[in-house]
């Protein structure tokens, strides 16, 4: 345990975190209990508030090669991108890190000042959080990032399960290929779209029904949203997509574009009669599916109709 | 990564938790969005909230023969802890998990159960994480509580950092010897002090001036007050124990009651004038420091004057 154990000493988890945070140089006004004390405290604009959670796991997130700074972006764009998703605005994170013991006070001072970095840059100021350092001398790398965010101004959220039959399903970019053969890539570079998702709220108001960041894979992710809004609205449904629609990155097959993950890109469920706005793409429709057709999600390619409900990683 | 990694089937990580979330049986009222959209949506009794993250590793915050459901438990009761120490009402829970591959899916679904069960028992329903399965073989369990909770009804929050000269001491309950020498006892099976906090604010009011979960050590949490306040007031304090008053637990010296850490009993520091509440324990004085006396806490043992500063768990 800590107490008897010299290799705590190697980095005072608290001074690093304090540094890292005392670093955004200044107090966003609505930190009224700024970092230092058993909790934060945080003025929102309304009284509701939007949380998550999303981790890094050295080898299951990113690989060995992976530089400190990208590891930090991407936990915290990660968690962006879920804001972005519901049409939210971001307030602030906290981090929760377990530390190498390889990667000493210096590494992570460094980790530390790079989620303060891309914390502020999105908008969402790092307020707190806890290092530990593995006792394990392989334990590796852990990242764990909060955000908070407040629903728009108008109070309305975007959530997955308010789809409904005749939606058209529309895509914020190019999917596929977001990892690299060497671990690098997109999906740590990728802007979330929190902008692109303010602007089709604002332009699609009540026609905006449903929407969610791709992030296991398109296929998987459609389906989610097919599985919430049939849950929710108790009338089945199911994704047509058109295989010949949906936009690949450059060099990426339509099967990378179905089921690599991690594109961070938006997928969006809007009204039938709403016009599909300037940067999204549409990549199919919600239909009834045919009397005991389970599946939630099918492509059209070639003329032939294939089951995308399990395009993605996790199955 | 996950795609090409078989180890990640073994754990499918959303189903999981999505299960222990749903083995609440209900949804809180307050719960706008339930778990399962990529963010949850909490209706919040004000425009103001709590929030800190807390996590526990293995080989550092518990032994390897440590009961997973006591694993759960401390990880949960450690961040509710910290809301009763700002005398807050918690109001839920998330949870960020980091599996060993030795756990299995059959621990990995214990662990979370149990999460949810003390998550729920303490008032604060789990209402999303994230898991992953470490692709290390060796990969430590790491598991990450986010709390989230409101100020008391009038609004106010009691810090660290409001602490006077003058001010008296007291203590929830006895200190030291949290942590059995199996690796087991009382720093996992605590109960956190939020009854007594709502009942000292409600008591005292604005006579409650300062208060600390004790975590890391009566002497650096004492000395935490210390330095909070003042460098919030910007009037030197020091803070002066008696050791002879300071509760030790049964078999315990004063020594661990000072720098054992882990009793997650309250520190708070009360006016002058105010009355020590029952089942409170009066511990020492804050006074004005002699001139060039950094000391942040000193205790008296015997006649003698030591330095407690730094009794504790990180020096």
């Amino acid at each position: 345990m800590t107490r008897s154990d010299p290799a705590s000493n190697r980095v005072n988890e608290r001074d690093i975190l304090a540094l890292a945070v005392a670093a955004n140089g200044f107090l966003p006004k609505n930190i009224l209990i700024p970092p230092g004390d058993d909790m934060a405290l945080i003025q929102l604009t309304s009284s509701q508030v939007l949380v998550a959670v999303d981790q890094v796991v050295a080898g299951r997130h990113f690989t060995a090669n992976t530089p400190l700074d990208l590891v930090a972006r991407k936990a915290v764009a990660r968690n962006v991108s879920d804001v972005a998703a519901m049409a939210g605005i971001a307030v602030a994170t906290l981090a929760s890190v377990t530390l190498p013991q390889s990667l000493g006070a210096q590494g992570a001072s460094e980790l530390l000042e790079s989620v303060r970095k891309y914390a502020a840059e999105f908008g969402c100021p790092l307020i707190g959080g806890d290092t530990s350092v593995h006792h394990d001398p392989a334990g590796p790398l852990t990242l764990s990032v909060t955000i908070l965010a407040s629903p728009r101004a108008n109070g309305i959220v975007v959530t997955r399960h308010g789809a409904k039959i005749g939606d058209r399903l529309i895509v914020s970019g190019p999917l596929g290929g977001s990892f690299a053969e060497d671990g690098l890539g997109h999906h740590l570079t990728f802007t979330p779209r929190v902008a692109e998702a303010q602007k089709l709220a604002d332009k699609l108001g009540q026609n905006l029904h449903a929407m969610i960041d791709i992030s296991d894979g398109l296929g998987l992710d459609t389906a989610r949203i097919i599985e919430a809004s049939t849950k929710h609205s108790g009338v089945a449904m199911q994704a047509r997509l058109s295989g010949a629609d949906i936009p690949c990155n450059r060099g990426h097959l339509l099967r990378h574009a179905l089921s690599d993950g991690e594109d961070h890109e938006l997928l969006a469920a809007i009204d039938a009669l709403a016009e599909v706005p300037a940067g999204w793409t549409a990549i199919g429709l919600i239909l009834q599916p045919q009397a005991e057709d389970a599946r939630s999600v099918l492509v059209e390619i070639a003329d032939a109709l294939e089951d995308a409900s399990n395009l993605g990683w996790l199955h």
